[in-house]
């Protein structure tokens, strides 16, 4: 069985041959699909994608915002209406025909995102301030015709979670930003265990269309940062553009704010793989397993058989509250180890002729690697304990690899000293699109990632590559 | 607030005006989205389709279904593989270019289905009766060009689950067919209280590319079938075509068995509207009421106001295993009721002057429109037993419905006269599809629907049309 051969790349030596064995052997998708650049998600990635999902679901609907589904195209009128939006038609895909070749009256776009889709049937919606905020998000795959292409970071077709506000003033736009700050943190970190930054776009790398961009990074493995999700302070701009007005309490006509709020499911699925797994595959966040508990029979005759499927059969009933499986497959033990720790099953009991025979079992931990005894008795409490323990683990690595990550060089010979070595840097910086330009041709593509919105922090000096007076501190990294 | 002016046609006199009103108020769907044929699914539906699509995804996977997602796009070539199957061609919308106007190098169907995209990774993903069975299914939205729409009814991109089952024999596949019918069953019915008939298709009504096809029919308001779920026994024919081949335990190579199965979704959706909803508007099963309980505070001063809220609050509280809610918004008692009551929210609790000074509150029932008080202490295991009795009221009156409407003629008279009133007509039948299109023709639109899969019925005598030796006893019934 081939798919069994584990991995054969080290996550430390050659990252992008790693990923590509995980995303190949742990079931997460196959790249045969007969259209380049689409994929298809096996049952692993869709299980997992699933319950992330679920979390980033519920999280948006505590913070008010309501479900919809739009349709997945939109005409070219409506892309054409907001100028900059417009942008985007290089990365359309278009669907012009019907039938046997018949032309459709209008083209249509698969949507690459749903701002021209929402907002005009937010202008029938929304009549006066007793509607607002307006709160709605879709879970959906959108379309872009991406040049290259890398499962979960890259795709012609990717899932994406879309939350499009509609406010009375500025002011509460800019409180949502917050929130969807907090509503990022509050899944990706706390239950994901995957550390991110925040920061405010520079003007010249701004979603088409947006006044402002805020976004989440994460650092892969490789040094490489990752975009994982973004808020847009979108303005007036597509309210006046699709004519979406209020009457104010005064019966006074306005335009309504807008945010765009999107945690990249995709990229986030791509992190969680990147950031937790090691040498033998997947590490799974307890929360997020599909089989959180995998119980695996030892015995080497039929005798013994008989006595330990009974204590299998006795611990499963007893952890009914997990997502929990026997496998009783015809593999050897070692195989079924083996097997489910490419997985990232998080929890592994062992059950053999002793444990069948005395009152324990035995309990291997993926994150740490670990066996221990436990008693029948002690069980229950000690799986209680557990997902929070095992998170901690995830998070304590995961957090330690990122701070040991950024750099403060003092000056331009650091500088470029430590963008060579991959990873972040923050240094005070001119603020001018041509310097930005400049380093990233200089340096083989560092970037300038933003401000941080978390810390204020303060440019003392000059810029660290022009030396021209420093206008803000900012972060700088390689990126995917 | 023009939302709130309730239904104004009657579900008994004018079907399709009710349902239309309906899909508007109870913020179901929007039909003003720019693309014909297309509709915005706003968050009441989308809401409930989620709890639905929650009970058939665990239907599923008890019976062994994992979860994939393939892409949306589906090549050409593909569709062309199977002969049969390419009938299709005519509903599909193609994807043919990208960017500014770029030519793709192959054309791409929107699907419409999904067999050709999951059985040419079938093929390879198969090899040994190891792999068998084989059985994934996927939860999306799929692309159909129908000249006549209708919301949740027929659209032109709508929600799909399809489910693709291989295996080694066809006496599997054929268990796999009685097993999709209780799963059918068992959420269909069971869950949703929506009662339904089985058929196995006449030979010229089979899905394109199955050797036979067995449905599942409801029984609209208007005296309309609607299908609302089938299975495909697709014998061999797919695997031939594909290649999905797999070394049998003696290492003899063979072509897998298969089915596929799909509820349909949407149209469920549009069942359990017409089937359970009333002059009032909607009347939702409590399971998946995305409010099941909505308590309503009533006063008429801020003095009262204090000790209201303050009630209502304890009472959801003391509810919180329930989706639970309180109207606080600034309507009047009577616009909630009548809004809520709209949205077929099951059970409301009205907290008033009385019930906040007493140790009572009063509970609503949707179903049977029914008021009673119940003492505090006596709440909980009131609610505990309420939703197994809703969904029995809506059960009972949703068979009877059924049952009144099925006829068995006796004669060619009584025959022409039962399916002028619309329903089902049961009769013995000659088996031919020219009598079928007779009747069809001469009947504005009855048409055989198939012979019942749950019992064994023999036909007697001669064919009630054509007077022929009758061969099978059929149902019949004008359709959706």
């Amino acid at each position: 069985m081939a798919q069994d051969q584990g991995i054969r790349a080290r996550k430390s030596e050659n990252f992008s041959e790693w990923y590509t064995q995980v995303v190949d052997k742990a079931d997460l998708a196959d790249l045969r699909y007969n259209v380049q650049g689409f994929i298809v998600h096996k049952t692993w990635s869709t299980k997992i994608l699933r319950e992330m999902i679920r979390l980033f679901e519920a999280e948006m609907e505590k913070t008010g915002h309501e479900p919809v589904l739009f349709p997945s195209v939109i005409p070219e009128e409506n892309l054409k209406r907001e100028g900059d939006h417009f942008g985007f038609v290089p990365e359309v895909f278009w669907v012009t025909e019907k039938g046997a070749g018949e032309k459709l009256e209008k083209k249509l776009a698969l949507r690459p995102t749903s701002e021209t889709a929402f907002y005009q049937m937010y202008s029938l919606w929304i009549r006066s301030w007793r509607d607002l905020p307006m709160k709605k998000y879709q879970t959906v795959t959108v379309f872009r015709n991406e040049p290259v292409t890398r499962p979960f970071l890259r795709g012609r077709e990717f899932i994406f979670m879309e939350a499009h506000d509609a406010f009375e003033t500025h002011a509460e736009a800019e409180k949502q930003i917050e929130q969807d700050k907090e509503n990022m943190k509050n899944v990706i970190w706390e239950r994901l265990g995957i550390p991110v930054m925040f920061f405010r776009r520079p003007q010249w790398d701004k979603f088409l269309g947006a006044d402002e961009t805020y976004a989440t990074d994460t650092l892969l493995p490789d040094g490489k940062v990752l975009q994982v999700g973004s808020t847009h302070d979108l303005g007036q701009k597509f309210s006046r553009t699709f004519g979406i007005k209020f009457a104010d309490k005064e019966e006074k006509e306005n335009n309504v704010w807008q945010t765009c709020y999107g945690p990249g499911i995709w990229r986030i699925f791509a992190a969680l793989v990147s950031v937790h797994g090691d040498d033998k595959g997947l590490v799974l966040p307890f929360e997020i397993a599909p089989v959180q508990i995998m119980i695996v029979p030892i015995f080497y005759n039929d005798d013994d058989r008989k006595a330990v499927m009974k204590k299998c059969e006795k611990v499963r009933k007893s952890l009914s509250e997990y997502r929990v499986q026997i496998d009783d497959s015809g593999k050897t033990p070692g195989e079924k180890y083996h097997h489910w720790e490419m997985f990232g099953i998080p929890v592994r009991i062992e059950v053999g002729g002793k444990e069948a025979a005395g009152d324990f079992v035995t309990v291997y931990r993926r994150d740490l690697m670990l066996k221990e005894k436990v008693s029948d008795k002690a069980l229950g409490k000690h799986l209680e304990k557990l997902p929070g323990e095992i998170l901690e683990t995830l998070k304590r690595k995961a957090m330690a690899y990122m701070d040991e990550n950024i750099y403060s060089p003092k000056n331009r010979h650091d500088f470029l000293r430590d963008v060579s070595k991959a990873g972040i840097v923050r240094v005070p910086f001119c603020g001018t699109e041509e310097c930005a330009r400049t380093i990233q041709n200089d340096t083989k593509g560092t970037k300038v990632r933003g401000t941080s919105t978390e810390k204020k922090e303060k440019a003392i000096g000059n810029c660290i590559y022009c030396n021209r007076v420093a206008k803000e501190v900012v972060y700088m990294a390689k990126q995917y």
